[in-house]
């Protein structure tokens, strides 16, 4: 008998004591491994990922949980091999673990690198801008992102074991929670070995990552208002998790990514011996292909021009007859078997429901090296008949797509509809105008579009790869929800609130300081400060200094900037927004700065760009303007020894009104130097 | 018999065949008019929506909506008296009403005006930054916000009858959804007097306000992927709600605000004589009677340190026993009637429910001028016994709150928490330290926090207001959605997508210029062109120009920043980033503008500031550099005779490489001059 698979719950490798079912490789048969749940404590999984994970993961900055994550893709990179090796078993070809393992490091290093540039050094996030509330600006709103003190359940799918999990992990972990992962059980030894490598590595704080190996039992009754459950898989298992208690009535979170029958639209600009007719042949074989078509985001319904259905249709039969069928370890084997004969049944099953509407283009591929316990089958290319329905309502998960055709784009819109709701479609085009047509009135539909021409064809990573910096999800039948999305992948695991506060109570809540309230006059000049001393606060006010019209004539002839608002007394004159000679806004930064910078060498290394700059009072020769500098956000980079000063810079003139307002983005050493 | 209301169905007003249920005056028991649904299609309803409504919106860029709102806000507000009329038998005070009408209309001016100022005068809204998805850039992504083809379903609450139909209607309109209003019974002789209002203005396109009165029916079996329904009312409602088939499989996006059980906490800094002791007592008073505590934000657990409960609950108890409770249009009432006989015996119930583990420190003060028809009742202060449990789970809509007791600011938090997910806290301190703690542990557990002190007091709209620009909702109990917030409560009803695609692609699909797509060189400059003739992607490529030692050396006497990276070559040599005197950024972007300018007096009325300006690469003396300035965004202001005009500057050196990058924001006549 094999291993029984083990899950790791509440700081330890738990072994059921039952004997498990058996988990088959998808192309020999043999039992790869056992697996059971039975006698694992699932509340007991919950309150350990409350109490010991999530306040060890939300004790760091989320650049410090985003170094973890680069460390922890960088180890898993280096034991790739054994992965490799036993993702053959789940029926995966070399370039589908390349999707799956590849594909899930990539996704960890791609939130690890975003995080610390789009996220503060902090453990809030402020979302938006702040809003004056009132008339004198006592009473400040800011909307705040913080952690939820709960755990996120993560139940995935048996298609991609690796990047499925660490997808759902990274951006959890960032956002302050711990992972409770719960593997499909068809490919759970995939995730199981990962998960050990990661827990051997101590990389991770103990706690933030938890695997349940086997059936998830009970575990949604021992969650609430803070936790959260991320489903990918059937619609029917959806619904169920939907009509739970907890759910319905506890406040649980739950995200969806279910069915999706994902169309590729042919622009009608498209004709034979276009380079955008070969990308489309090729995008429709790769997704019926890749990963033997079991991907949420494969083209099922392929759209296309009346005109040219019948070439197109044979293009595609041509090149899928070419594919190579078998195992995986055969290096010329271009897809896989299924996943289990028990899926294998259910693609059968629901090719045979759409053959009531539908002919069969392509069905017998041979398969090469089958010994008859292996889940292989041939890719299926149909044509739907004229009205059919199956084709827009059943989801065969393998290598089985239908074309279909349109005979204007209205109507090409209306098939894609009918979907309701996908993850993912594609417009092959290389009309601009058909793009803008198409994509506006797919785009309700669809959580992601590619538009595919010979332009990005070179660098595209086709239709169905998701990617860590683009949302992954869609509406309707798709599920509902959104994943990834770069930084918004985060803030889906974090809780948005209204902040009401006087200024003063808003920076000391977001530890960023907050337009209106106090300032710190430093004796020193805050330049003079290291990040060791540098506070949220410190300020400099400067002297006043006049403009003079000789000033401004200079900087005219200096520049060569003589626009006539600051050269020509009539026509600026009749200017409605001017009515005479003003200073240039790039004078008056300029001068401002001149006020403000201390220039002796010290910890201030660069000013590398400037933020919100609006000119809000001309500045006319006489005026005189005095700047005031304010330390607004210090965001130290872990990998660095400086960081980022943010300062609010604010210009007035001699009756104290704002002339500039900006944020002033400098580079300041950690310590002095 | 009292008149029927009407619903306004499919463009004309329906009056049903059956007699209808009498809605009665909450004062006086008089029947003020009868409601019924019954005969009425509401297939049709849904239907007339998309196919008239929707189009009709959608035909409109963001701002030719929001002025529309901006004209019917107008409007109403010519009307109020009678409005305030009617408001009275809905037992509303005068200053409830004033909640109710004026902070409806306020919700839509603001909506108007915020949706001008920060949505483009188009129909697509890009979210965030354009990603780079490949190596050189032909392959870029971005997210974008279109507006579904559906109808936005609105189930009202019956405590707010005016505020609760704009609050959802404003945010649904602009985003380009036909909403169709349903007030709940009780209250919906007033919505259904304002939506006649608005049909008779004719301002909003026909299809775009439908209105139900009466039962919903099958509703929502005539929904589907791309319709919403945004449901405020009991936790009980919701729940069937949420399992309704539609929800649960077809793909309708419900948004619920439910019960909430609100606290407010005192601060341990807090001693009776601070200005924020006051200041507690009255939000709390305040919060138990305006709309006689029938509001979902209202304060239901009044959670104070145990030093200072005795003393707290007195000053709570003699502030309420002063309250003169009675019929309304005596303008001497601070509270009315409950909106029925049968609200208020709900709420008694849920008072005796509490009484089994709190005790009641007042409930007895006296209503003047009840002839026993109206639903009147004396507010109701509790005290909670130690280990209480009712308090955190009973809410009792109306006029009832609980004072319970914390010894620590960990304690005081988990007694918040016990809400389960609540609307809206409040944190009643001085010290920012008790704030920031108090805040950040609250905030997963809420939509909305005031802090509140003798600071922001003097402008703060209270704990019980929510405000169009911040988010309204809360998770858990509070139903776990969330409305209002300014633009987001637009993008709510938006469907994300990410697009990738070739950067001209891009371009075309959501009319803003993209990086990396084609400029189109004028012949004549493009400051010659106003927005008649000026269109994304005009460009003009300037002359190079060296920047001299002596530009540099002068640019830092002229203007006094004399910071050593210009000025002391054995400095600047130290200097980690620049290795050697470099140019000012200043200087960089003050010599651009003197390339680019076109000098004479045109359609461009002014630079009114710079976006994202980052220096990329230091200039040295000998470099010459050169910008490109393109036009990215066009905005035409919809109540002006000019619009913004943003441009993309890119400043290169002799090399091509980027020195720096930013937007230059400019106003531009609409026609030449």
């Amino acid at each position: 008998m094999t291993r029984l698979l083990e899950s790791y719950a509440a700081g330890r490798w738990f072994t059921s004591t039952a004997e498990g079912d058996p988990l088959l490789d998808a192309s020999t048969g043999e039992e790869v491994a056992r697996i059971s749940s039975t006698g694992l404590d699932l509340g007991a999984m919950a309150h350990h990922a409350r109490s010991v994970g999530g306040p060890a993961i939300r004790a760091l900055t989320f650049h410090e949980r985003a170094l973890l994550l680069k460390e922890l893709a960088t180890h898993l990179t280096g034991l790739k091999d054994e992965l490799y090796e036993l993702s053959l078993r789940t029926g995966a070809t070399r370039r589908d673990s390349m999707i799956d393992i590849d594909g899930g490091f990539g996704t960890v290093f791609s939130y690890s690198s975003k995080s610390r540039r789009e996220l503060p050094n902090d453990v809030v996030v402020c979302d938006g801008d702040l809003e004056q509330l009132g008339r004198t600006g006592v009473f400040m709103g800011q909307h705040v992102y913080t952690s939820r003190p709960g755990v996120a359940v993560q139940i995935n799918a048996f298609n991609f074991p690796v990047w499925g999990m660490l997808e759902k992990l990274a951006p959890a972990f960032v956002a302050g929670l711990p992972s409770l992962v719960k593997p499909a059980s068809q490919t759970a030894y995939l995730t199981e070995l990962v998960v050990r490598r990661i827990i051997e590595s101590g990389i991770l704080p103990e706690g933030s990552l938890q695997l349940l190996s086997g059936s998830a039992g009970d575990l949604l009754d021992h969650l609430g208002v803070q936790d959260s459950v991320a489903f990918t898989g059937s619609a029917h298992t959806a619904g169920i998790l939907r009509q739970h208690p907890s759910v319905l009535h506890g406040g649980v979170q739950l995200q969806v990514e279910a069915d999706s029958l994902n169309c590729s639209v042919l622009g009608p600009d498209v004709a034979p011996g276009d380079p955008e007719w070969d990308l489309f042949v090729k995008g429709v074989v790769t997704e019926m292909t890749a990963k033997a078509g079991q991907k949420c985001t494969a083209i099922r319904r392929v759209v296309v021009p009346s005109a040219v259905a019948d070439e197109m249709t044979e293009a595609i039969r041509t090149r899928l007859a070419s594919i190579t069928v078998g195992h995986p370890d055969d290096e010329s084997v271009r897809m896989g078997p299924l996943a289990s004969l028990g899926q294998r049944q259910e693609v059968r099953k629901a090719v045979e429901a759409l053959r009531s509407s539908c002919d069969v283009v392509l069905d017998e591929v041979e398969v090469t090296g089958d010994d008859g316990r292996g889940a292989f089958m041939s890719p299926v290319l149909l044509r739907a008949r004229a009205g059919a329905v199956e084709p827009h309502d059943v989801e065969p998960f393998g290598p089985v797509s239908t074309v279909m055709t349109y005979d204007s784009l209205d109507e090409a819109m209306a098939l894609a509809a009918r979907g309701k709701g996908s993850l993912v479609g594609s417009v092959v085009t290389h009309d601009p105008g058909v793009a803008r047509a198409l994509v506006l009135g797919l785009a309700p539909w669809h959580g992601r579009i590619l538009v595919l021409d010979r332009d990005d064809a070179p660098e595209s990573t086709g239709h169905g790869s998701p990617l860590p910096m683009l949302v992954h999800g869609g509406p309707g039948r798709a599920g509902g929800g959104e994943e990834l999305g770069g930084v918004r992948g985060v803030l889906h695991h974090m809780q948005r609130s209204a902040i009401q506060a006087s200024p003063d109570m808003l920076t000391a809540i977001t530890g960023r300081w907050t337009r209106g309230s106090q300032r710190t006059v430093t004796p020193e000049h805050p330049f003079r400060h290291s990040l060791a001393t540098l506070a949220v606060g410190d300020t400099i006010v400067s002297e006043p200094r006049a403009i003079s019209r000789e000033d401004i004539d200079h900087f005219s002839d200096f520049t060569g900037d003589t626009f006539y608002a600051h050269t020509d007394p009539e026509a600026a004159a009749q200017n409605p927004l001017f009515g005479g000679i003003v200073a240039h806004g790039y004078l008056i930064v300029s001068m401002a700065a001149g006020l403000f910078v201390d220039p002796a060498p010290g910890p201030v290394l660069a000013n590398f760009g400037v933020d919100n700059l609006r000119f809000l009072t001309p500045v006319k020769a006489g005026d005189a303007i005095r700047v005031t500098l304010t330390v607004k956000q210090i965001t130290p980079r872990s990998s660095a020894d400086y960081g980022e000063v943010r300062w609010d810079a604010l210009v007035v003139n001699g009756d104290d009104e704002p002339v500039a307002t900006y944020d002033v983005l400098t580079l300041v050493a950690k310590e002095a130097p």
